[in-house]
């Protein structure tokens, strides 16, 4: 059997995979176009033209939480077993998403220019005690933030769509509007689905309170970005906090970069060892599995796209 | 019986202080130099001068939650009764605590730095999970930042003088030393007292960890600046979160804003009307409570200092 790694070499893959199996690492899967014909399962991300031109292909983990970029036509019109790194990150994403809630809430950017300047400038900011987090998508670092935000005091409103799944630390799943018109912060940390994409749109944002933060931390193109410039530039909303963006990375002539009520960061909030340790710990389970005949963990549900 | 109130006037205290009593209103105590004499609660801070020509004077109720600034000799040797409006302040301060460690653990200046030039520069931070933290005093402010960190999966030290007070969501309750050699945070939390000042000398920044940062929410003073100046630019410990300082305002030529490892905020952190609320109803059920005979709340043990 041919597995192959698209990666730095290591030894507990080989060891996972065990004796009689060939793990070959490459730094792009081009490098492996010998074996296309014979290779079982890739662990990496597979472009359709070597999809199409991998009959044996049976298994492919992609080394991202979100598998919207693996999920080509041609990847979901194929019988191979897709699984993702869900769960990798989610406790950075989580971690990123109360960062940007707090300095949204106290105006961080302003106290860290008064340091700059040497000016002691004080000012009445808010607390989230008391406010209303909502919460679009339970997955990994949903969960994992509706438990932060209720160590916060805050009321916890949850949207998702498996609702008969448990959503421990929730106040309330509730449907999009209510989260909408209820929230303070609205924070996607949904995957990028046919369902979720443009999700946020001129309607959505007109429905949240003109005092409510937007922030994103999971992927761009949930929201319409269209509709959020100008949601951000109107005051429908305060304001956004935004890791995930429509376009990556965000050029240097996007207006966002620049808007007052607007903290970026580039698409960083998870990129931490933690996140790579986990990675790589799914990443050695699933092989061990998968050479074993076991079911596998993370199997995404291609026409959920998630 | 006459009350004296330092700050604007309220119909809840004048409700809460009933018939028979008047309670006069005054910016500054001086106003009420003519009531000297027979006044019996101030609600504000009382100067010694004052304390000496107020011979029936039998409460005060300070405005701040730490009341070093209430203590002078004069106080401390003087019978009148002393309360402080401990617990307006503790959720923003823990608030302020884990913005601080976010900030720091995730090096957000540099964020900020690029949003401000439009430039996309990622780069590996850490996360909080799995780090130690250690809170020295576990009043309202820490146990609540006890309960946070809990969230944010980190092990939680707590260092307290009363050791037999319940201190939940604290993993274990040590003494200085060991908090010093096993946080990655240590989070001044406590008052500033006479066992309290002074105590982060060169000699506790000399067992923390290089790794580890300092962040002080509570009171400047606890730490020794120079030692904690030394400490920052020698590289004995990583950076600093600084809320609250030695002397303040933080005058411009303070080095602490410039360093490039130091996160300043200007005694800021607590500034929030639902800190000016819980500060108001704390003084109205006391003055309630005075007029009523009850025992008050929040009673200042002079000699601890809090």
């Amino acid at each position: 059997m041919i597995i192959v790694v698209v990666g730095k070499e290591r030894q507990d893959l080989v060891d996972a995979a065990g004796d009689g199996v060939e793990v070959r690492f490459v730094r792009q899967l081009d490098e492996a176009d010998d074996v296309f014909g014979e290779m079982e399962a890739v662990i990496g991300r597979v472009p359709p033209s070597v999809l199409l031109k991998a009959p044996r292909l049976r298994w492919v983990h992609s080394p991202s939480a979100g598998v919207d970029a693996d999920l080509s036509p041609e990847m979901l019109a194929s019988p191979v077993v897709l699984t993702s790194s869900a769960g990798n990150g989610g406790i950075p994403l989580a971690e990123h998403s109360m960062l940007l809630m707090l300095m949204l809430n106290r105006e961080v950017p302003r106290w860290m220019r008064a340091q700059a300047d040497h000016r002691w400038e004080r000012f009445t900011h808010g607390e989230l005690a008391g406010l209303t987090v909502g919460i679009y998508g339970l997955g990994n670092s949903g969960l994992d933030l509706a438990r932060k935000a209720q160590a916060f005091h805050m009321r916890v409103l949850g949207v998702r769509r498996r609702v008969e799944e448990p959503s421990p630390y929730v106040d309330l799943v509730c449907d999009f509007d209510q989260m909408l018109a209820e929230s303070d912060f609205v924070v996607v940390t949904a995957p990028r689905t046919p369902s979720t994409a443009g999700r946020f749109d001129r309607d959505a944002f007109a429905r949240m309170k003109s005092t409510a933060y937007f922030v994103c931390i999971s992927r761009g193109g949930i929201a319409d970005d269209d509709a959020l410039l100008d949601a951000l530039r109107d005051g429908q909303i305060a304001g956004a906090g935004l890791d995930a963006h429509g376009v990556e990375p965000l050029p240097p002539d996007s207006p966002f970069w620049s808007l007052p009520n607007v903290i970026v960061t580039p698409h960083n909030g998870a990129t931490s060892d933690g996140t790579a340790r986990r990675g790589a710990e799914i990443v050695r389970e699933n092989l061990r599995r998968f050479v074993n005949g076991e079911v596998l963990h993370n199997l995404v549900d291609k026409t959920a796209g998630y």
